[in-house]
């Protein structure tokens, strides 16, 4: 049972300002820009060889993506932690009581995921994750 | 030139009640807990084979990190970038006026790394680290 970093989500208020950033003048690789319609955000894909890069961009005012943006700022959004099973990883968390967002979802692709609240993993927003 | 992440570093008040949570609930692998005097801080360093974790709790009141915990309260400190060149990557982003703290220095390791300021990186402070 060994997590690893899957990747760590920034948001910003435009991709193509931060991409001349952390693409141009940081050197992340750029795989892909995709609109996510159902998480109403875009994302900028930079895999590297330890663990990705996502810049998000919110597409809607309303998601819980824009109001974070919108009443923090730009900067970390959350960091994805990948797990073997994300049951077991659970069955430990409510065991110490900690605070999860919801029940397990399934993306596209068959992988599952939930979030962690922040102040159950010491301000930070982790998400788990777990590949089909 | 590629970058990739060599670790995130979160702040914490109590490494070993972030250890439950991090180590215990998520299951990140401790490899070592050490006290990094020269940064004025105690470090968990939590390698996976993706990047590494690191949990820092500042062991005086005045340092950068201890400020930061008590204006910020727990969370992410900073993404560290592992490029090939410090160098070339410094050129770059002072070709685009963006704001680097300080010069590079080099530690014990013979490794260099800089600080770029948080406003020039859409709200993420980075540290771009060269191994030696």
């Amino acid at each position: 049972m060994t997590a690893k970093i899957n990747h760590i989500a920034i948001v910003v208020e435009d991709i193509d300002k931060a991409l001349t950033v952390y693409r141009d003048a940081l050197g992340l690789p750029l795989q892909a820009v995709h609109d996510e319609p159902d998480e109403a955000v875009r994302v900028a894909y930079m895999p590297t060889p330890a663990g990705e890069v996502e810049l998000i961009q919110p597409t809607t005012d309303d998601s819980g993506v824009a109001k974070y943006l919108a009443k923090r700022g730009e900067g970390l959004h959350h960091v994805c932690l990948e797990v073997e099973s994300i049951e077991e990883s659970l069955a430990r968390m409510q065991a110490q009581g900690l605070e999860i967002l919801g029940q397990p979802r399934t993306n596209k692709r068959g992988d599952k995921y939930v979030f962690v609240h922040p102040k159950s993993a010491h301000g930070v927003l982790i998400e788990l994750y777990e590949k089909a």
